[in-house]
């Protein structure tokens, strides 16, 4: 099995993209290959004895954090990203990992790699640790905005993604809002409800963020935009929450607050969303995993090794044969259509 | 000064209402007008050896929480927030406080009492506890989309809140993002940022969560769904953390966790919403105080103190010269019919 890595994108590449891959190797069986500038590369493979074997492919081309992705992939056709993606649509690799872009990777995933039939756009899926259970988030931030017929097929793809990552016969499936009855939020989430009622889906309606917590569901559908800042709360949130209570225990039992180190660390790594390290890119036809731009080696490790276990339990391949049986997809563009119709029928006075 | 206070709005109405704001009056000297059906109101009343010269308004209609804000206000027009706005608008109370149905007390705000000239919508302004600092997000709830106008006069009115309630010249003014170039985010997001970096306002940028809880920031804009999942999610991770450390405390050290009770209480006041009580309407003319559906009686306490401080410090009032002074809210017009000609200019390819 190869895992193709996008050695240029994120914050500390290609440093440590490549520590964390080298990392990675002891956590799984994956080969692996770096594709970026040689170069750079060669010299931090360079400084373990045990890294001549990791193939690299050259390119001297990257895209930058600051480029619009669906343009950047266009004009930059040899960009580290998208011959990654070329060697997973080729069979050249079984999976891709990248801390680079993510607007780069989610447009070359579909362009290269290509979406379940029917699919419109894939979403980044991200569990959401608390005390009762991890409910998976999607859209995570794939796509800032999302309209009716991308939070129902968004919905779909939780449905098989916990079919067949979990095992769930029948997962529950929540909309992310800020009450529980039909008319509250945005109008997408309106027109999603009225779509997700009709489905075939576990929908359990709403799901204020209170409720979540609750583990009143298994997964919950947000726009992009909207996942995105939660998980980075989430993040800041920990941080902050500890460091404060902390700070608090210090002053109130100076000395003693030592020994609850253990606690607290075991703690973080429960919750600090770095530890993640990597979200797989759900509905792309093979396995594919964004990185958090930020990513230390540790997490680059993580997302190495949830791309090798996507692509060793065929987790994509799997999900795409579940839906083919489901039909939801297909469903939801006919339910939409349906809708559109109606309001087109009231607007126009139509009987 | 009269505080008048919805007393059917709320999941605990009038119960907790009513003993909520007999609460208040040790903490400040508003006389209050309890408005609603006044059977109940009295009965709760006669429970209070000191309640008999409370005022009561009776009215027998109400607004629930199901019903659509805008429409309820103009069918049910004794309801019972409309004739708390109609006192407020009179003259007959100097603030009102409302935990119910938030679009029926935003709808009956606007129509009643009225905005500042040129200013579109009232927001929530909701204070956000961090390690460095308490910024302030708005909108946090009083309407779930915000167009790119909607976004920057929230950004004006950030401006002249901080100033008038926290004394800061020229307070920093972020939009909450989800990364910090100027492209990121929704479309409304993108051209707010355009409007607000030419205004002379101190416009610090994107601010992402991460730099939120840097204190980045004294206020940050966004639009009102993600605002109230934020402060939400706020809620549910303070109470799911602290239960999660507090088992993993007494896992670890039996026995020892009881001593901490002191600091998991302090830590759990500052950290939870519910305490915060209510959060002013930010924009009407006057003080309105919208409080948690969910309120008991301390957290509708903690609301009409807020609003008899609004009131006697006249806070809306002050706001109001300093708008008028500012001509923010005007250029914001101005800037936004500049950039939607561009736009058509671009599109109909003038040059």
């Amino acid at each position: 099995m190869k895992i193709a890595i996008d050695a240029m994108g994120g914050d500390h590449a290609p440093e440590a993209i490549v520590e964390g891959s080298l990392l990675a190797r002891s956590q799984c069986s994956a080969d692996l290959v770096l594709v970026g500038d040689e170069k750079p590369i060669r010299e931090v493979l360079g400084r373990y004895p045990d890294a001549s074997s990791v193939e690299v492919v050259h390119t001297a081309e990257a895209i930058t954090m600051e480029e619009a992705g669906p343009i950047a992939i266009r004009l930059k056709r040899s960009a580290s990203i998208c011959l990654a993606m070329r060697l997973l649509a080729d069979g050249g690799a079984d999976a891709v990992v990248s801390a680079g872009n993510s607007s780069a990777t989610v447009a070359a995933s579909k362009n290269m790699v290509g979406l379940f039939p029917g699919l419109r756009r894939p979403v980044l899926a991200v569990p959401f640790p608390t005390q009762n259970g991890k409910p998976v988030m999607l859209d995570a931030g794939a796509h800032p905005e999302a309209h009716t017929v991308h939070l129902a097929q968004s919905a779909a793809l939780a449905h098989v993604f916990l079919k067949v990552t979990e095992g769930l016969a029948r997962p529950r499936i929540g909309l992310l809002n800020i009450g529980q009855e039909p008319g509250k939020g945005t109008r997408a989430i309106c027109r999603a409800f009225a779509l997700l009622n009709r489905s075939s889906l576990n929908f359990v309606g709403n799901v204020e963020p209170l409720a979540l917590f609750a583990g009143a569901t298994d997964a919950v559908v947000c726009e992009g935009f909207v996942g995105n800042v939660v998980v980075k709360m989430y993040e800041g949130f920990s941080e902050s929450l500890l460091a404060d209570l902390k700070a608090r225990m210090e002053d109130s039992r100076p000395g003693e607050c030592g020994g609850l180190g253990r606690v607290f660390d075991g703690f973080h790594q429960k919750y600090h969303y770095l530890s993640v390290g990597g979200a797989p890119l759900v509905g792309v036809a093979k396995p594919v995993v964004v990185a958090h731009g930020r990513s230390e080696r540790t997490a680059i490790a993580s997302a190495v090794v949830l791309a090798a276990r996507l692509a060793e339990e065929r987790i994509p391949q799997r999900m795409g044969e579940e839906l083919e049986k489901d039909s939801a997809l297909a469903d939801f563009k006919h339910y939409n259509a349906v809708l559109i119709l109606e309001k087109l029928k009231k607007r126009w006075r139509f009987s």
